[in-house]
């Protein structure tokens, strides 16, 4: 009787919403079954984007044409680009959002999108026929027909809540946990495990003592998420603060430990070791007699702060009274205190490098479901998904990203192949390539392929392709183009540079330290002529990539050998076993994650290069 | 540990926000205990504010120096001025607003409110050492400490939603029910009962055929709610929908009747008379073949829409297979159903006229609790409720408003004389003194005592003291000027109006049909002169109490009658059951009442006209 759809996002999280978008915009008809309408893109944490490694991933996100970076950018209340000082692999953007804007432009963006439909109401079952998806079942029983699903629970799935000795079932505060999928996923043969993840209390602003705090203001020139130009950058902007915790403060912390869930075993569930609760610090770093605070606003207009690096799920009573030891917390007034949430989530080595189930076709999981945390990571996924998902049922290729290409890349490589026991986040330590993945050329990475799936736009190709064209010809102009010493030595010397000997190349008196682009178009001002009505962002690019050249040039080579093994295909259904010259535990290993490339196998947790070999020819004797 | 409060308001709708609000602006410290502070004045229902005699009431609200009027100003789409055909006691404002906006104002009130500390949880228990309320107690245990009470539960005292054969636990859809209170109250000697409410299905306005409806523009010269000038006027806005059922559609919703819980009794609750569901109307006005539906937009930019005329808790498919026959619905897809609550609350005859309890002292009653309806009733009960709570502690005067001088007098006074086997809503046909009580005179009413109060601000008494003073110069200096034959006639005959036998003073000029204060002012341009600079609504104000002269003295010396009648006090703890002269009937009604005053003994229901008398002469004889 209810309309039929080509795809079914359960969830309407950072996941969902990108689920929902991407596979609505590349042409398929989307239900979008979510609890709640007014929570739509809800924050559940703290309201910022981006960050280390994360703010990459945003970057990707919009490059693609997803709309995270978009949704950010109009709702950002301050915009930073952390580790500026740093080279520019670890350059890394980050927005403090409205928490209402933030979900209310999803909200629109969802509704303009006239492949989306959306139903309010909990998912309570995936209909099946055989072994074959055929629909959802939701709470009242109603049933939608659907070629597939996408899972985006979040923290939902038989949620916990914990403070201090307490707990309640919910999937955040306030709302309800989501029940019967778990069971029914796990009927269906999945393996399901349990993790757990917290949040800070929620502070009055008003009643805080801003004098004592240092105060930390957005970037003086802020840029924004997305290389569109459908949004702007801030002109005006809200400040955060940044206080510390002291002795006195944990002092008071410990006098709660007795009564925390985290210590006395009532949560089973595996935390973020990264992103740890203020107990877990003080438990763990006993040597350190502070952390770090950060204080920051809500929204443009609320006095609701959020307490960046005190999560806690001890007792009310403790967290009121630990608060009010910090400097400037004096008199601090709570709306509510922090709290710890268990929830099931599905080892994501059950899944495809599309995030595709290997065990029910045309079913995906994406977000926090697959073990992940973070807005980014899971809106990444939802993304993903999306495509895959729109893509199979249209017959047309999976779309997967290499580590080379994307952090995108690296998290799904990372989820399938190694899994992970706790809470996983991204850090650039976990990209091998991460020279070559920067947040400035993001675009330039994947824009081409966002624009072929049919996702970005033609103005975001046509944009990224002038890029393109400028950031070469400042290259190939730099390299033709002296820089003599008569006329760059007065500018060294003005900003007490080391000085030339001898006249140089444009390219190579860039590489010099704290020489930039405008600088060397300084030095010689043809450059200025040449380069005259070229963006901002290709001068810039130019610069990094010469500056940074031989770096850059290392990576693509490795990049490219791991290439190879990628290219060494291995039939789906491939019989590991078989090869009785790997050890048992890599057979058992590789049968178990099944991969579909060389590379993907070698980077099977236990798998060694010496088995990698072994496979290589065993493959090269089939081919022939 | 936690701070000390004068009042703490627990429930944060349109009463909670109100009573808060007030509470605090007057000096009280104040605590907001609500569920979900993203829910702050949530409109549960239809976003909309006023209508007919609840327009009336925005307006006292809004004199008195409440926020509701500026809140809906703030967020509105649209304004209709009802009933401007017919008299002026009818005239009644309506605003459509976003709903999003709406919440988001009343939060930014509130934050804006020094005095108001809010604290996000569940509060389940009244503490109290004897018979004295001492604290709040929450669903985590902690106790804040207090020296008064305003409930303010709305729907939620263990909620219980209903859609056809399903039932959830339930405050309002996809939120928790509220649990202990009401077990607690009633062991306390409280009297509870159970009502119901509906609400109709939300469809996606980008799957309706406007053009098959018709269109319903908000006013060509919209005025708005409040009186201050701290809020303007729309310029720009969005149009409702009208379209209506049929008898096919009738025909669908009745294949849903054996599964409704309406109409099989598994809904014991009372439900709203005057505000049926669907399934209602058809099986009561069997004879119609079609009932009114408006298609209201939810906000500026949603396509979500509110299906106005179609509450109902019929199986959601029996719903979405009705929908789709409604004209312009053919094509129409579901957001969510439609659905049924019923919650406790507690007859009103327990409430004294400033809506604390007779049985407990410091706790007061507010909204839906009370068995009302409607946000309108139940932000105006908030704003009596947190100025008395207020008054109380701080040794002042109880502040009751008397029938003749608000609607809202009228509300509390039936509330607590007459209870309610249904849920309450205003009519004009409630007041005695509809043409006393107008809305555009609520402030000549009214801004006096809330300014006394402290609550209306020195500008809103300014403005309404210039405006008194404009409107008696127009009245007096109209009954001296006369209008002549030869200015007159031209004007009225253009008009197709009766011209003038003879010259005649322009008081009485104003009082024929069509005329109003403009032609009035054409008729002798001497008057434009003497009214040079007068605002607008004093020269409207001019115009009715001339116009409608004879019946405003008529009321006006009926409420003095009534005046006398209220003006002879009874004592508290008056023994009612002495007087045998009275019925016996009488007797127990009154001593269950309790009333202070012969007026209010006088609207219990039951008591006669000659058992008022007797009680007359008995307390005359006392006072000797
Ligand atoms: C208390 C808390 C603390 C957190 N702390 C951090 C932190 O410190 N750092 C960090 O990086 N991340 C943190 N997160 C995680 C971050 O919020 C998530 O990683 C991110 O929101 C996950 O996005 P998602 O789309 O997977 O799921 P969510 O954002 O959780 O969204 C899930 C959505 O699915 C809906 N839903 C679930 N089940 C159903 C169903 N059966 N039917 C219909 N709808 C359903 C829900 O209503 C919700 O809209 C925290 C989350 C919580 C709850
Ligand atoms: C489904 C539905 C349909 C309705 N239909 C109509 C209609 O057709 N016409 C009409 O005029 N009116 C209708 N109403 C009624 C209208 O919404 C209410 O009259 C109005 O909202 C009542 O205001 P209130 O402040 O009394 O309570 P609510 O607006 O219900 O607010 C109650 C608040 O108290 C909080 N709360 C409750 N218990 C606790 C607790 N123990 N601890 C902390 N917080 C608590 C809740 O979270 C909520 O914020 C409907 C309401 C519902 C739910």
């Amino acid at each position: 009787m209810y309309p039929s759809y080509d795809v079914i996002v359960i969830g309407g999280g950072h996941a969902g919403c990108e689920a929902a978008h991407a596979a609505a915009t590349l042409g398929s008809s989307v239900l979008l079954i979510t609890m709640n309408m007014q929570t739509i893109a809800q924050m559940s944490c703290n309201p910022a984007m981006g960050g280390v490694a994360k703010g990459q991933i945003v970057r990707e996100i919009d490059a693609l044409g997803g709309m995270s970076g978009i949704v950010t950018d109009k709702s950002m209340i301050q915009f930073r680009m952390l580790n500026r000082s740093k080279g520019p692999a670890m350059w890394s953007p980050r927005a403090q959002s409205d928490r209402m804007v933030f979900a209310q432009e999803w909200r629109d963006t969802l509704e303009a999108n006239l492949n989306v439909d959306i139903w309010q109401e909990m998912a309570t079952e995936i209909v099946m026929e055989g072994d074959k998806i055929t629909g959802v079942k939701t709470s009242l029983g109603v049933v939608f027909n659907t070629k597939s699903v996408v899972l985006t629970n979040g923290t939902f799935l038989n949620g916990l809540i914990h403070i201090g000795e307490k707990q309640f079932g919910g999937g955040r505060s306030g709302e309800h946990a989501a029940k019967g999928l778990t069971e029914q996923l796990v009927g269906l043969g999945f393996e399901a495990g349990r993790m757990k993840t917290g949040t800070p209390p929620r502070v009055d602003g008003r009643s805080l003592n801003w004098e004592k705090m240092q105060e930390q203001a957005g970037d003086e020139n802020p840029e924004k998420f997305s290389y569109s130009d459908t949004t702007t950058t801030l002109t005006k902007q809200r400040s955060c603060f940044i206080t510390y915790t002291s002795n006195a403060v944990h002092d008071v912390l410990k006098t709660g430990f007795d009564r925390s869930p985290m210590f006395n075993g009532r949560i089973q569930g595996l935390g973020p070791r990264y992103c740890p609760s203020i107990e877990d610090k003080i438990n763990r770093f006993a040597e350190r007699d502070r952390h770090q605070i950060f204080v920051e606003p809500e929204g443009w207009n609320t006095c609701e702060m959020y307490i960046n690096g005190f999560s806690t799920s001890l007792p009310e009573d403790v967290q009121y009274k630990a608060l009010r030891k910090i400097e400037g917390f004096e008199n601090a007034k709570m709306f509510r205190p922090g709290y710890a949430i268990e929830y099931d989530f599905f080892p994501p080595t059950q899944l495809k490098s599309t995030l595709e189930t290997k065990l029910v076709e045309n079913l995906y999981f994406a977000g926090q479901i697959n073990g992940t945390t973070g807005y980014e990571e899971a809106a990444s996924q939802g993304l993903m998904a999306g495509i895959n998902a729109h893509n199979k049922i249209k017959e047309k290729e999976a779309f997967i990203l290499k580590r080379s290409e994307a952090y995108i890349g690296v998290l799904i490589d990372d989820l399938i192949n190694k899994g992970t026991d706790e809470p996983y986040r991204m850090f650039t330590s976990r990209a091998e390539y991460r020279i070559l993945l920067r947040q400035d050329n993001a675009d330039i990475r994947l824009t081409q392929l966002g624009y072929d799936l049919g996702l970005a736009s033609q103005d975001r190709f046509n944009a990224v392709e002038k890029k393109k064209k400028e950031i070469d010809n400042v290259v190939e102009t730099l390299k033709e183009t002296s820089i003599k010493v008569n006329h760059a030595n007065p500018l060294l010397n003005e900003r007490e540079l080391q000085p030339l000997s001898q006249g140089i190349k444009a390219n190579q008196f860039i590489k010099r330290p704290h020489v930039d682009i405008n600088l060397t178009m300084e030095a010689n001002p043809s450059l200025k002529e040449a380069f005259n009505g070229y963006g901002e962002k290709a001068l810039e690019e130019a610069e990094i990539l010469l500056k940074y050249e031989n770096y850059i040039e290392k990576e693509q080579k490795l990049a490219e050998k791991l290439t190879t093994l990628e290219s060494y295909k291995i039939p789906e259904g491939f019989d590991f076993k078989s090869i009785t010259a790997l050890s048992s535990e890599s057979r058992e290993k590789m049968t178990k994650v099944a991969p579909l490339t060389l590379g993907q196998a070698s980077r099977i947790s236990g798998v060694t290069p010496a088995d990698v070999t072994i496979l290589m020819v065993y493959l090269d004797k089939q081919k022939v």
